[in-house]
């Protein structure tokens, strides 16, 4: 993901705006020229976001110099130190919020998501998010996950198709719906078929799916379901079509030991959106 | 707050961008013309985001209709029908995630809030909120914690001035910090100083604060100092200056019941915004 | 005021671009590759406007040099040498009226506003502005009020709260429409109520204003007003509420010291905005 | 000009966030739902700015109805009344000020200007404006000149070529400056040239000048070189070029009686700009 | 696509304000109130546009009614009526060149894409276009392709990934290459391996592409070289991975008939771009 | 025209945005730190670019180096060398494609155009472009075409006026036309008037026409009525007007050397735009 491309350059313009919009009203009480800071953390966590921070002391004021002792992506214990900070202290005051507000949602993000990669180690499944983002944020919150050790999916519609429940229902029928998407979309196009049921799969996988989302199967159906579809698959393979992905979702993050199934490529999850807290960290001032 | 800015209009279509971006890969499989859905709670919770959810079924297709059964501020329970939908399928679809992304977010802050907001009953003491809310949703965040049953804070840095720790440690003293804030903002500047002990807060009092907020202390000492203050506050408010408002900040909001102290106006909280969850709304669609 | 914002960087590109456009034709006329200029008054006045200069140079042309003789706010006499200029000929062409343009209109409103401030000398009331501003320039025209030595009353609709006489026409009363306010707007807004008599600016006072606004009063009936009002609120104070501040406007600024009445707090003008003529300046190039 | 445009609505919407912003604090205060208003000159003059003012109106709040009873250019007099508007009580009272400030500063405009036009009647001469307008808000200004009867200058740098003392200094010569802007501007382009003196301004003619600019020149000589540079604009209409416009400026519009001398096609000003107050508007509303 | 999302709708603003600026000149010669006009071919070929051309109009001036007798993709002849239009006669001038630029250049694309594909006609080779598209204009060029009949690539380097000669030079090895950017990308992505000879092609199989594009190939290697392909593909296909797309590129459209060889998925082809003039289409008033 | 203004600025962003979106997916394949490539020309033609590459390297990276070898305007042979190229790897394949596409398309309009303006030497003819441009590239084609040695006509709408057939047709009359364009423009105004026979072309002379096109006439007519209208105009130029522009268009460019008539001031031509190739230029990498 570019975090450094013109768009992120304009969203990151709006975040300062809604912050400092006219003018920071206490700046003229600081007479202090210069001052220092550094990040602590107040809870443990995956760190996410130097890019993303680098450049908010940047537009808001070049003169600020930072030195990051953490990467993203790296783990830092409670009351570990983060960050050194340097400058003019009107503009440290004026950036500590914005910085930590992101920094802290993200690494929320991170931290949520790596608690669930663990779990998926010493198996080849790997942990997906969703299009489940809070609006405006979908790229800083896939990097995010990505830090945590997940793997993305699609970015949004433009980018892979997924034909859905209602999908199937408002079409003609689901050989015709993929026909149509392959005529109509970039050749290069990725189809997802969801299913809620064994049959569903097993259509989607004839129709020529490049992945079956299995949605809300519990693990005995699960385990029985999947052996059926890499076999149907396996036949597809040597005739036609390409390797079936298997994605599953719809699992409760506590229950996904239960999900480590052989033969599933992915879990889908989008609890680290929807259920992930912010981790707490907080800027220090040397004075 | 005004939701139907030429601002927020071009945030929803930034949101749009984001979602749907060159065009939806799955819409070429869709044949039936027009359809129906309805939104249904999967959680209990209090709703917030009709005029954010119109605002993008209108831009994403006109020729969508919608009939709400639910206000902004109101509690919904589980499996309660929220929405009617009807309008061409294909637009149905590709708004599904966006208006249930937002809608679920705010809720979800609503809910956390009205939760707390419920511990104060029968008190004189309002719920704030801060400045920490997601990067570019400050006027979304802000909105949906005052459906919740909360007050809010000031918007940015921009609407009224907080002198914290650092502002004091880098200013000449907290006097002329006051004095030249008083000078250099529009004479309708609430001036609020942070305190974490006594002896600052009344310093804060003397130095002619319009509130003070005591950050981190712990009920006794609460207790103690709110008197104080109190006491101090009328003399000052005879002769010279404002009636003092008191904040109260740095809560686990587990604790809150600990805090319902007399003489308290205000508790702020970021948890509405920092620790709270999405609440489990989804679309179905009647076919 | 925050003059190095996202936002009036892109207002600055607007302006570059009004004058500017695709180019400007006259420029292919030039050989000479740098040259010198400087910026003289034509008259005397109150300077506004570094800062905004320096970034219309930086974006027009990196290369220009600039050397200010004077800071913001501060007086020059006709005939002074205001800037030094060095860089390549056609940027300075390129930049000359639109530099010129905002420095002479703003000087133009610093300069007015100076005069009427000199006649609040020894009298504890300072000089406000309205709302009455031009169109996209309020932040510059509020800025260069107060290099004239008044104090910027609110920004927008946002900040604070006036309840004119027509909002009271159309609430239920005075007092609900003071409770509504509270209520609904962050909890550090300033609420002002304006009057156009003595009983409706008891009213006011009653009914909890931060200010009371004393629209179009005769000297005689204010001198009188004011003392009621400060009586009745040194009542209000000691009990429940907070200082008033008395602001009076509807002036003819050349009948101001008619109204420099002890206990008023400020006078507010929009004449500096719509009275003021633009001060003249002109750079001059040196072959 | 093209007050429809794109970006014409593009200008007014950041008018809107201006004053808006994020909402209107005191809106909460109003109970009744619809109301009445009219707008009364304080003054008289010329009115401009009927079609940004209906703009304005859509944009705030498409419910509000208006009926003007007075067009762009047209002269009112002192109580008259000249707008009237029914809609949502809130939205009346959101919108005023931002109506008035551009009606009031643009009718000043249009007011200033017809003021000297008034002196040309009777003459072949017009009255021309110049790059001298408020950043921003060019072509609302030129649009107020032009309903004052005077006629428009260039836009700006993009759309005629004008070279002034400092462009001949930084030439190689007059002549060459002249040729290279032929060569590499659009054929189209009109090339005025500015002479401090008479014989400045017959090598204008000589090099080919579309228009020669005489700048503050006093009546007599201006007299005697329109003479001069009629009799030489004449022999070389004959042979090769085209007939001269010759523009007069640098002249204070209280002497402009002295300067309706035959032969002077334009006389240009920024004092409608520079000079002019805003007229004095109000809006009433009618309980 | 999506030709109707707030992105477009910015984008053919700017279209506008590139030729009516700040207002048509002209404009203010007409007198006549509405007029007529139809759209005459003035050479045969495929029609593209209608949708853009809608948006236009309605931008330009909602007033303007138009009757469409041609769809996009549709044949056309010389001298076939293509639209008919009634409306305000300044607007219809104001928006001819505009509406009949893009659809001139579009349709040119269409056209020329069309006489490629005729020639694929009886095989299963689809025709796909490249990024070599003109700055600004991807999404309708791409578009104006696939109504010309052909299929597709990836809409930028952000929905596809396509490893070439020098990304291969630049790594470590191919094998990890690609490793890299399963593990980096969303699991929906495509990969592509360019090669240019059929050692490259091979490695490019082994290495898990998912389509292979083959470069500048004469006929005879590429038919043996197929063979080869499609042999070892049909191993991997059965064993571990997915049938593999084979794309051509590099040849000149006056050769495709050579290139016509069983085995082939895709040519792809810049020329729609870089070769096709501009359809002549005239726009013709009634008077 | 100014290549390097805040417009052309936020054009080439879109631009960037269009290819590489939220990242390049590719990018990660790499593991080589820096690199470099050089530009070559696979045919001869005239450059056209610099400027705006050198803008698009600075913005996808600061550290890409450059050196360019030829400069607009100038012609290149087939396999020269044009540009040499040193910077991150990752940064020199992200912005090949887009350097590319821009100088690609610009040269090959360049190059066509000089093709065209070879045969006018010897002559005083020009050659001059016209609206027809591809939508959002106006200035950068306009800007190719006169480095292919060609005069621009208009940009837009906005800076020249040009009365074609339909607007006489939807006037009072031409002469009315003529006065109210003068009337209700910039007193700099150039006006144009279209012709389709000598009769039209007189009657644009007496109307008081700057130029008068003729359009689509066979070089019989041409050259008889251009003596006519020369006739006519000397006559014109001595009593009141100026000296007539002749601009003829509707030429096929094939047919040029038919119309190279004395007299003749401009020959008019969209043939650059709409029908010049893309010229083939490629980077090579150097490993």
């Amino acid at each position: 993901m570019d975090l450094n491309s013109p768009k992120v350059s304009r969203i990151i313009d709006e975040w300062i705006e809604e912050d400092i919009g006219k003018g920071d009203l206490t700046s003229s009480a600081i007479t202090k020229n210069k001052g220092k800071a550094h990040w602590i953390a107040k809870e443990e966590g995956i760190f996410c976001g130097v890019e993303i921070i680098k450049t908010i002391f940047k537009k808001i004021d070049e003169k600020i110099e930072y030195n990051f002792s953490i990467n993203d992506g790296e783990k830092f214990l409670k009351n570990q130190k983060l960050l050194e900070l340097y400058g003019p202290s009107k503009s440290l005051l004026a950036s500590e919020r914005l910085t930590l507000n992101i920094c802290m949602h993200l690494s929320g993000i991170s931290t949520y998501t790596k608690n669930i990669v663990n779990f998926l180690k010493g198996t080849n499944i790997q942990l997906a998010d969703t299009r489940k983002t809070t609006p405006g944020l979908r790229i800083f919150e896939k990097y995010a996950f990505k830090c945590g050790g997940g793997v993305n999916h699609r970015m949004g519609l433009y980018d892979a198709a997924m034909i859905k429940e209602n999908h199937i229902a408002w079409s003609d029928n689901l050989n015709n719906a993929v026909k149509k998407i392959r005529l109509n979309t970039p050749f290069t196009t990725h189809i997802i078929i969801e299913a809620e049921d064994i049959k569903q799969a097993k259509d989607a996988v004839l129709a020529g799916a490049d992945s079956v989302l299995l949605d809300e199967f519990n693990p005995e159906f699960l385990k029985k379901g999947i052996k059926e579809l890499r076999d149907l698959s396996s036949k597809r393979t040597k005739s036609t079509k390409n390797k079936l992905i298997i994605e599953v979702s719809g699992i409760n993050p506590r229950d996904i030991s239960k999900y480590l199934i052989d033969g599933v490529d992915l879990i889908s999850t989008s609890s680290s959106i929807t259920k992930s807290n912010w981790i707490d960290l907080s800027m220090r001032y040397i004075n």
